[in-house]
């Protein structure tokens, strides 16, 4: 970090901040006003009493106390003042950790508030040896940066260097980062590029932050191609390495880079990709970049010597809504344009369902091909936060289908050739709903967002705005030891060990895919091979009656089914077969 | 064409018009109406007593008299009803006609209502001998598609499909364009794919063209990647084809499209490009574009293959900055930041001065790197339209410099590895200013304008809607009896026919291109070479006192002043020297 409140070795502390848009610029602590010295468009001053753990403001044109834009620490909410904080007072104990390949990450998406009862970075420490025993590789937190008050998904963050005071700041987010490499876990985060929360939200005071020129669903557009855009682009650039330097997070999710907008040369994503790999590079560290994108272009993901951004991987939406609505009949919102077997097929061996072809839900010619990109490259999911709380109105999949229906779309989630992601509590079928909330203390803000939702999705809906939204959302771990919950779990595990254990599943080639389907009949045949000649088949039979089959010298392997049917699938159910070269070569 | 008014070759003409804003579409000729039938999102109806030269309107929602979208004929302005053109009535004399490679290309800007006293297509023929006898193998006539009153630049365009009704309209711009290819010429035609003018633009009214997610100077942006942006992309794609086609035009300026935004899978540039190549192909016809771009993005040059648009060439704005910069002094507004002659320098031999480094003027690294891209991918140029009127307030090279700069400035240009350009009158010095006009009837926007430029350019500038403006612009062709500009001609032909002649000139291989500079002493060596060991030496001395020289083998070739000093360049001037490598050998 080159900004911010900056801990000199010898005692004292420099701050730094960005600030072209003001005329004067103080630091205060306590009472005490330190006035900072300009250098272009930068304020500096080095203040030799200040330490870690004290509070401070910036005060703007000698009237406005402000929270510092690149603050590390908010303990007291987006209003309140920065805290100062050491980066290097952190005990860590992962100096051997260097990370893992991207191909073997197995994701489990979480959301820090809700994941525990607690609603903390540290109380989700005590969870990681389930996740390891279910055999998640990756956890990926929502994003943490401090929100408005203490309920949020995240996407509100408006002090993007401070890890949120409720859930318990910096030193709880490297201790929950600490003991996941220590078990062997890579942790990813969230964090969000396109847009700044709207409440607490003093950047533009600083510096032209945000444009005009262009509009995003969830606020001012960052400014990243615009007049003084260097600072801003600067300001994210930073902050990605930041979370790879003082925390040694293995990969970030970058949230809806569709909302990025960029029209410059070098596009910021190629930058931050080339700065952000460069930094691992120095390092010695496997650390990724995953985009959320709406936008079906290959460029995202392509390197970046033929046109690309050079992002490592991109989640696979359109895997999701394939399945979704061929499994639930739902065809509303984006999924409309899905609901036939033909779109999980392409959406397995292809990737981008929509490759150019007209959209129905976005009445236009949508995307290109992605034909030709290896499968790391996409995470799929079958659920994820948005998908719940948005696409179907809070209900997990275990409330849209039935059990075997979940198990059998697991099932071909995590035999894709794809990164597979799970959302907290969709192991074990988690019974509770996953909703929107926040905690808003804008009146206007709380009121608008209240209705906002009400007018979208109902009446019968909890209001976001209420502890109650935030509070059902929590997992509900006791449902573990029932046993319809428990099973879904050993489902899930068992899963994810044939993944691991075989390559011809985990090799994630999508040149060793084929997918055969029968729409009238109603079922999917998904092969995969690994070069050795090691091959899988996962027979899906999406129908209400059992699907005869015939299949010597291949060997039962999984099915979704506790009683299987002899010679035959059963109605709504799946089963996995193996074979290997060698088992071939003895016949 | 797939749209507009088409003459069936039974007779009868069937119309055809995209318009999902609209409830019911009728075709009014003379006082009778024709109900069109809605085939979703178009409008049809084949009239059997219909034929060219009758003029129609459509009437929209029983109510409102328009101008077809895609008339190929407004013969009455942009308010006035549309023609019926028979696309085949032309007889064409071109037919063994397949256009020239683009590295040939020879340009001649040129602005039809100014161009000839009587400004028109037709009056334009005359002057063509002079323009091959100058040595021009290409004319650029600024946009011609109908605008509002008979006087503007044409970037205030309306009717995309009609050539100017005042300027000759279809059989007129044919007639030119018939006559260039007899003589040898190739014809680019500037179009405007950014906006569309603000007076008789009725565009929005039929379907959603327009946008607000972005912003454009001129108006509104063209909505390339919203819902619905597939008819809008065609009526696009399709009037590039149609100029293609219908018109024989051997290339397109695409104007400024930094103001084409599109942020989906496929660009509409990209689709373009391939679009009206695959056709030029089946044509059996050399085509290009062109664009103007105010990016420095080398993806707008590159192929598709590497994630590039596709486009043939691109203008090259900062070779005119950094020349006239150093020439002149001046460093206002897009000149800030050039000035030394490492500009004119690195404009050469790389291309794109601002490649990624701070840009003054924009306050933001600018740009990416076009070291690598072929010079046949630029058009270079001392002057345009835009630079005279814009830049410099309309004045010409000659009023802001000596005749010997302006000498030394063209053998820089045409000695250049870039396909030339030169503006119409510059080859002789044309005493005239080149301002901008306008003739816009609707009493608010004509107000507007005339204020506009008055605040950005001061009171002494002719009023744009004045008759004044437009009629000071006109090539003032007399001048031309006058010796001293008859001389520039001479230099200008002299220098184009030493281009032609010497593939070491004409080459546009940057490879081969080197150029030496010394700030202090104030002179530049440009060098090319050619693959045979051809090599041509440009010495530009723009010190006010002597350059020595001593350059033995090396044969004299042209001077810019016509009483060279011995053993010396003279002042504030250059001389182009030439060997072979046959020479070399025999020395």
């Amino acid at each position: 970090m080159t900004y911010g409140a900056i801990p000199l070795p010898g005692g004292g502390v420099r701050f730094r901040v960005w600030a072209p848009n003001v005329r004067t610029l103080s630091v205060k602590i306590g009472t005490r006003v330190f006035p900072m010295t300009r250098a272009g468009e930068d304020f500096e001053v080095t203040i030799p009493e200040a330490h870690p753990g004290q509070r401070y403001f910036l005060v703007l044109d000698e009237s406005r106390e402000r929270p510092d834009p690149v603050s590390r620490s908010q303990p007291g909410g987006v209003q309140g003042p920065s805290e100062i904080v050491d980066p290097d007072s952190f005990a860590w104990s992962d100096t051997n950790w260097t990370g893992i390949p991207l191909a073997d990450y197995i994701l489990y998406e979480l959301h820090t508030g809700t994941f525990t009862p607690e609603g903390t970075f540290e109380s989700a420490i005590a969870k990681l040896p389930y996740l390891k025993q279910l055999g998640i590789t990756a956890i990926e937190l929502m994003p943490v940066a401090e929100f408005p008050g203490s309920r949020n998904w995240g996407y509100d963050g408006v002090d993007l260097y401070a890890p949120h005071s409720a859930y318990g700041g910096p030193a709880g987010l490297k201790k929950l980062i600490d003991a996941c490499h220590r078990e062997g876990l890579t942790v990813v985060l969230d964090v969000v590029y396109n847009h700044i929360g709207p409440e607490g939200n003093y950047l533009a005071e600083f510096a032209p932050y945000f444009t005009d020129r262009y509009r995003t669903p969830w606020g001012q557009a960052i400014n990243f191609d615009g007049p003084a855009s260097d600072g801003v682009r600067r300001f994210i650039i930073e902050n990605a390495l930041y979370w790879l330097t003082e925390y040694h997070i293995d990969a970030l999710r970058l949230d809806a880079i569709h909302g990025i907008f960029d029209f410059s040369a070098l596009h910021i994503l190629a930058e931050l990709s080339q700065r952000f790999h460069d930094e691992a590079s120095r390092l010695g560290r496997q650390a990724w970049l995953i985009a959320e994108s709406d936008l079906n272009d290959v460029r995202v993901i392509r390197p970046r010597e033929t046109g690309g951004h050079g992002l490592d991987a991109q989640w696979h939406d359109e895997f999701h809504h394939s399945l979704l609505s061929y499994l639930t009949r739902a065809g509303h919102g984006f999924l409309a344009g899905f609901g036939r077997l033909e779109h999980i097929q392409k959406a397995i061996t292809q990737g981008f369902v929509y490759d150019g072809i007209y959209s129905p839900c976005r009445h236009r010619r949508f995307g290109n091909s992605s034909a030709a990109e290896p499968g790391d490259k996409f995470v799929a999911f079958i659920q994820n936060h948005d998908q719940i709380a948005n696409t179907c109105k809070g209900q997990r999949l275990t409330q849209r289908a039935s059990s075997e229906q979940h198990k059998l779309a697991a099932a071909l989630l995590l035999c894709s050739p794809y990164i597979p992601l799970l959302f907290m509590g969709e192991e074990f079928a988690d019974p509770g709903p996953f909703l929107y909330f926040t905690s808003h203390t804008d009146p206007a803000l709380a009121r608008a967002v209240s209705e906002g939702r009400r007018n979208e999705h109902g009446e019968d809906f909890p209001d976001p705005q209420s502890e109650q939204a935030f509070k059902k959302s929590k997992i509900t771990w006791p449902s573990l030891q029932q046993p319809r919950h428990a099973a879904m779990r050993r489902f899930y595990s068992d899963l994810i060990a044939l993944r691991k254990r075989y390559k011809c599943l985990s090799n994630c080639r999508k040149d060793l895919t084929q997918v055969e389907i029968n729409e009238e009949a109603g079922w999917l045949k998904l092969e995969r091979r690994d070069a050795s000649g090691e091959r899988a088949l996962l027979i899906c039979n999406f129908a209400s009656t059992p699907l005869a089959i015939d299949l010597p010298g291949w060997q039962p392997t999984l099915q979704t089914v506790s009683t299987p049917i002899p010679s035959a699938i059963a109605a709504q159910s799946a089963a996995l077969y193996l074979r290997s070269s060698a088992f071939i070569r003895g016949q």
